[in-house]
């Protein structure tokens, strides 16, 4: 297996308010996500997806950029750009909303959050939503101010999550739904709390508010979570591939529609005056020619996937690319993230995944594992 | 010296054409740019450096991402959104063009590039200048179409960058000026040509359309300068900072205006109905209260920055901040970008850098090496 290589670091490429703790903890692997340092590894990813399924961690996703719209306009642009119907929503709750152009295919997957009637926060995957709600603004004249607020937000994740939070914020915390938000106080900070995440394992995301609060926040975690075994870590390529959660860019790009990237769910253009209404009605007519599948990889474990890796049928017809994959220790065999073309889409289709150690036999699943 | 971290590799984060050959060329250190893999440093910053000022270098740019604006409207947006002056910029020629918000702040410094009539394409640095056009082009109903096109830019740099690229291209690249541009074809297939690049060594950049057409050109160039000593390289830390190239999100942000980052010459907001046109023509009015500056650091070579260093008076008051900073092995001295206060700009003003390895004096001086 080749090495990884070198990082080159620049205040270009963002530190967060954690990142001396985080290097300081121990990271052994970073990325770059808008524009900001986001930690992917720190012992192994092994190693970190058993401490996740077992313990709990504290992750520094302040690469999550928040968006914020606010003024009178601002429930209309949240409405304008993505095809969830946000009718509904409360200040005070959050949804997941895709965000499509006017050709329907995906510009990010934020987290829409209401924070009062009229303030909205988007947090925002890996592409800059604020240049294109700038453009939007300016364009169609509304009475919007936008910015990227100091919010640096933590994920407390894993299986023993609810108990560390509930002892900083209280156990009203356990009556929380997935998706459900609060507000929580630190050292007389309010910070927007959701419950939610980058995995399964269960947990919690802090929105924490002002550099100055982040590191203490941080700390009084830790100081909390001793006997419940605490640790830094990070969104986790193992755990995350296992519960099919997608990574924008990777897995689904600007190149999908919503419904090939298998968020249909999270889509109802029939209700709301989006940008991308039509295309998206078209796109529900046509139905997907592609579309999101858990595979299967048989064999020894795969190598680190650096580009997409060409899937094929066992006649060597085109049937897709894998765009993540990884070995699960947990599941004992290759897990990957593919896009396949409809012909070879159903549960069970044989296939063969060109990787850089050669040609593997693989098989759609019909799911994710979580 | 803490050594760098680890890098991940994803989809997320494109390869280019040119990807494994960089690999195999030896590249040691990355970042990320535009979502893509950018090449930072082969050998070590201080060879490549002494490599480029001698000889000739082949650069995989591709993070140079184009955004191309196609049809009636593509002059109209291509002026919106840069305070320069395009109005002389024939079909064949191009334009280092800063461009800014509503509130004058920069959003890219990229090169304009008019390639037709009605077809413009923006040569970007690490910004989703995409998404900002699209916004603005569905607001104002522009009849523009907006794409980034497969082009993969290669950077010829250095010294005998004209002797190869005349053998490949033709004697005619002699005549070409600065920012000059032409159309090259090689194989068949013609790319625009511009006398161009980040470094200050001379050289050209080549507009390589079709990922097809990327590694036969990248081995011809090679193939064509083995008696030139050519190499594989990357824009290069020390000679950029010893010739004052800006980089985009460090050393000047979407806080500055372009008058602050001392790109006042390439704007001309009286001239042009631009966005921003108010707000700039109010700072020319004010004047700047902070504007990029030289500084000399004294002592021994400074560590790798990684966040901005903290720049104040010798009587301790905040005077600015370091945004990239090296040793010049030609210079024999630390050389740094900073972005300093009005009071405190004057060439000769004595100053303090805090650094991680403590607080170095400094000098501003009259102006960058080159």
């Amino acid at each position: 297996m080749q090495a990884l290589p070198r990082f080159a670091l620049a205040p270009r490429l963002r530190p967060t308010p954690y990142s001396e703790a985080v290097d300081a903890a121990g990271a052994s692997i970073y990325s770059v996500y808008n524009h900001m340092r986001l930690p992917v590894c720190f012992e192994s990813f092994e190693a970190d997806c058993a401490h996740l399924k077992s313990h709990v961690q504290i992750w520094d996703v302040a690469a999550q950029r928040q968006v914020q719209m606010q003024g009178p306009d601002a429930a209309r642009l949240a409405q304008m750009v993505t095809p969830r119907d946000l009718g509904g929503l409360r200040a005070g709750a959050c949804a997941y909303a895709p965000m499509v152009d006017a050709e329907g295919r995906l510009l990010n997957d934020p987290i829409a959050i209401r924070v009062s009637e009229d303030c909205w926060r988007l947090s925002i995957a890996d592409s800059d939503v604020l240049l294109w709600l700038k453009g939007l603004a300016l364009g169609y004249g509304l009475d919007v101010t936008l910015s990227e607020p100091d919010i640096n937000p933590l994920a407390v994740q894993g299986p023993k999550a609810l108990d560390l939070m509930v002892r900083l914020f209280g156990e009203e915390l356990r009556q929380m739904r997935p998706f459900g938000m609060t507000t929580g106080t630190f050292e007389g900070q309010p910070h927007v709390i959701t419950r939610s995440g980058w995995s399964k394992q269960g947990g919690f995301e802090i929105y924490v508010e002002g550099w100055e609060h982040a590191m203490p926040l941080w700390e009084a975690l830790f100081d909390a979570g001793g006997d419940l075994n605490v640790r830094a870590g990070c969104p986790n390529l193992i755990e995350r591939v296992e519960s099919g959660l997608l990574s924008y860019g990777s897995d689904m790009t600007s190149e999908h529609t919503p419904y090939e990237a298998g968020l249909g769910q999270f889509c109802q253009p029939e209700n709301v005056d989006c940008i991308g209404r039509d295309a998206l009605l078209q796109a529900l007519k046509d139905g997907p020619q592609r579309q999101i599948r858990c595979l299967t990889l048989d064999g020894d474990r795969v190598p680190p996937l650096r580009a997409f890796w060409p899937v094929t049928t066992l006649g060597d017809r085109h049937a897709g690319r894998v765009s993540s994959a990884t070995w699960s220790p947990e599941f004992g065999t290759n897990v990957a993230v593919a896009m396949i073309e409809k012909d070879h889409w159903d549960p069970g289709t044989p296939l063969v995944v060109h990787t850089p150690d050669g040609a593997k036999e693989a098989r759609i699943r019909d799911g994710f594992y979580r």
